[in-house]
């Protein structure tokens, strides 16, 4: 892959966008206006000027490094994208696909036929096709399959043997290897044989002849020494050794605390299997991130924004769902009180507030929670620890904003037993929405669960029906 | 800095880390145990079993990377941090400050002497003192100021007049320049003359006498091609070149999108003035899509989880009163209609429903623009379309779950007209969860601001009091 394209800045890129979407808004002025005079000058308009402008897109487009174009085509809704993506199709169509969201990628995927597929697929790496796989019609990757040879079937076979969040998927197979016993002038002579480096290579592995991992050489090293030294005693040998098997969290937090370019994945009996980047690092931390924040609003990550409505449902129904019950579970519990809250109707009016103030504040302690939880800075002794403290801060907040609330209560309705209900309500909902905000993404987290995923909606569940019931109980049997 | 430090593994860094705390557990224990004896003993503990247990976790600590003594000081509650961090102060502190995260390291900085502080600072280059700088007491950066040569300080300047979220503020000054006009061999003699280049060096930059940027020469032309070539014929005049002033977010789009290892900074002439790395835009997108996450919740990014309760209350107060007043408004929406309440009293355990469901719908919306701003995916003109596809999702689901819950309310309450009346709540305040949802941070982005920060808060003050008014509003206007 080319990493110098022209088109690089931000601003550049903002501005060919513009013009690929202004080039497509006149095209289509200039199809409204053949239908209009009822394909009358059809031919003509068809013939100039229609064509120039097509011919101008592709020439723009044909300028763009692949990401570049994935932006473009991402940028566009449907019918543009199909357009457009019409004209790239060419001997980067493999890589766009990669560089694609998934929902994206799915509807270029589903406007190729199985033979331009098949090409495309064609240009890629074994790594890269392995993403790509799930993707394609299972006719599709028999045929590309075929046209694999041994080697290439066999890194295929394992990259698409590992879990999606584990690092043999994120890995490549592009190791640059040298052997201990070779001068450094040697592995210079080694190198220029190279018509090119792969992408980020930073590091050359040092093996042996079972192909076992005896170290790493740091191209620094190689540039900054004398050519006469041997690999042998410039090799780095207590380097981060990843496993296919090793979770990408993990991978990904090394690379960042380290600092690293790439680094070996090797098997059990330490040989070299494959290399691990921080391209690829980048991207799943990226993904990661994207994926909590949609995940706290129970989303899945695949619908980007153009996606049809029908998608759409497809994407939300599921927690609207848990939503629907868990509102309807609040209600039932309204429903027990209803004879207290026709004796003292100002009990409909405030009990909103115990409930909200309670989500809001369950929100941000389950916040907290989720995010010390994905920094792996949750140790298991700390369980207590945190529950104290976030129960003192409820306590806290319950009598300094309870209070303030209960005296405005008592203003608004001129009932002191009122505002004392609505304080000790408000107190004891935001012990329960600290309690359960600690708890729920625990519990999710100690059963191996994602604790981001739609834990705003559960905890709100929890703080609704539990505030309505704490607030209209205390009532009952406080003031009836 | 080190790549290659010993003890890299997650499950080893995890093992390490209960070492550490077992070994403070087990000082505890003793001290305990030498209070209960009323200091009886006191000397042949102290002087035994005491000091052995300091010794073994200041030589485990000793062999640890900065990155990792960060983490497990991050990882301990502030007593045992301070005590691990009394251990480990030593040539590598500044380093520790560095990779801390912001509430850890204030925490740090306030249990260090000023001579302490200028020490660990004065190991730094200038642009991670720039990092440090807004926490140090000005008196300490006045010290280490006057300890710094003069390309230093300009260094520290130009760096430190940047915002937080520019380039300038990223980048580092770690070049290595070449000139245009030497040879492939020239090159590699000069580079045998450092000691150790630059981590993430894959680029030298070729400047010319006026340090202009001419162009790059990727460490891998150097390395594969024959050293006779001058570095001008080999270069690569169309890289990305950024400026200080640039935006990091874009900046991190590009590396992300190019997969770029470093990349020069320059001025408006073209000379330039530093580099920025893949490892600080690694450190850069982590950062801010922990803000982000926080962000949603009304929360800055400075709490950690070990922060004292009087942190959290500051940390968290703001939207909470937010959240106060906007119940407060929602409230008062009900006591407009204190009078259908009485009359009907299942008005008060329906309506809960019609907000819930709108809350939770338009967090969902308000999510995915959130996220599609982030992804710099929105273009002005879409507008409209994302308005009319969230606003047909937010129809469909209101018929289909208003329709279903109008269903259950009548079988409840055997009364259709209160069934119709939910159903039409239901849809409208869907409508306006989705319309806010588009609304809010569209606003809020196009007044500079950033659309994540509480808008989790606002669309649900909008559902609330709107559903409120909506459910409460159509009842007594149809069944009253």
């Amino acid at each position: 892959m080319n990493n110098t394209p022209e088109q690089l800045h931000h601003d550049e890129m903002q501005h060919t966008l513009r013009d690929v979407q202004s080039l497509l808004t006149r095209r289509k002025l200039e199809e409204d206006l053949v239908h209009r005079q009822e394909m009358r000058n059809h031919e003509l308009v068809e013939n100039l000027v229609h064509k120039q402008n097509v011919v101008r897109i592709t020439e723009k487009l044909n300028t763009l490094h692949p990401a570049d174009i994935a932006y473009i085509l991402e940028s566009l809704p449907l019918d543009d994208r199909l357009f457009v993506w019409d004209l790239v199709k060419a001997d980067s169509d493999g890589e766009i696909l990669l560089e694609v969201s998934d929902a994206v990628r799915e509807s270029l995927i589903e406007s190729m036929a199985p033979a331009e597929l098949v090409a495309a697929a064609e240009q890629l790496d074994a790594d890269e096709l392995a993403d790509l796989a799930p993707d394609l019609p299972k006719q599709v990757m028999d045929d590309v399959y075929l046209g694999l040879d041994a080697e290439e079937r066999e890194q295929l076979r394992a990259a698409m043997s590992y879990e999606e969040d584990a690092v043999g998927a994120l890995m490549d197979f592009d190791m640059v290897t040298v052997r201990e016993d070779v001068s450094l002038e040697v592995v210079l002579r080694y190198l220029r044989r190279f018509d090119e480096l792969p992408d980020h290579t930073d590091l050359l592995f040092v093996i042996d002849r079972e192909e076992r991992m005896l170290g790493v050489l740091p191209l620094q090293r190689l540039l900054i020494n004398d050519p006469d030294k041997l690999v042998g005693e410039l090799m780095v040998t207590d380097m981060l050794c990843l496993h296919p098997a090793d979770k990408a969290d993990d991978a990904a937090r090394a690379f960042e605390r380290y600092d690293l370019v790439s680094a070996p994945v090797t098997d059990r009996d330490r040989r070299l299997i494959g290399r691990l980047t921080v391209a690829d690092v980048v991207d799943y931390i990226r993904e990661q991130s994207e994926a909590d924040l949609l995940g706290q609003a129970g989303l899945r990550e695949d619908e980007d924004i153009f996606a049809s409505v029908w998608d759409s449902v497809k994407n939300r129904w599921a927690w609207l769902a848990v939503n629907l019950v868990t509102a309807f579970v609040a209600s039932r519990v309204i429903g027990a009180f209803e004879g207290s809250i026709v004796k003292l109707v100002a009990l409909a009016a405030l009990m909103p507030i115990v409930a909200g103030i309670g989500g809001n504040a369950g929100n941000q302690t389950i916040t907290m929670i989720v995010r010390a939880i994905a920094m792996d800075q949750l140790q298991p002794g700390m369980f207590q620890r945190l529950l104290r403290k976030e129960l003192s801060l409820a306590l806290l907040n319950g009598l300094v904003w309870g209070g303030l609330l209960g005296v405005l209560s008592i203003v608004l309705y001129h009932s002191w037993s009122l505002g004392l209900v609505l304080t000790a309500a408000m107190t004891l909902n935001l012990l329960l929405a600290a309690f359960m905000g600690v708890m729920i993404p625990m519990t999710m987290y100690r059963l191996g669960r994602d604790p981001a995923v739609g834990s705003s909606v559960l905890i709100t569940a929890c703080t609704d029906s539990g505030g309505f019931f704490i607030f209209l109980g205390l009532a009952t049997l406080l003031l009836m």
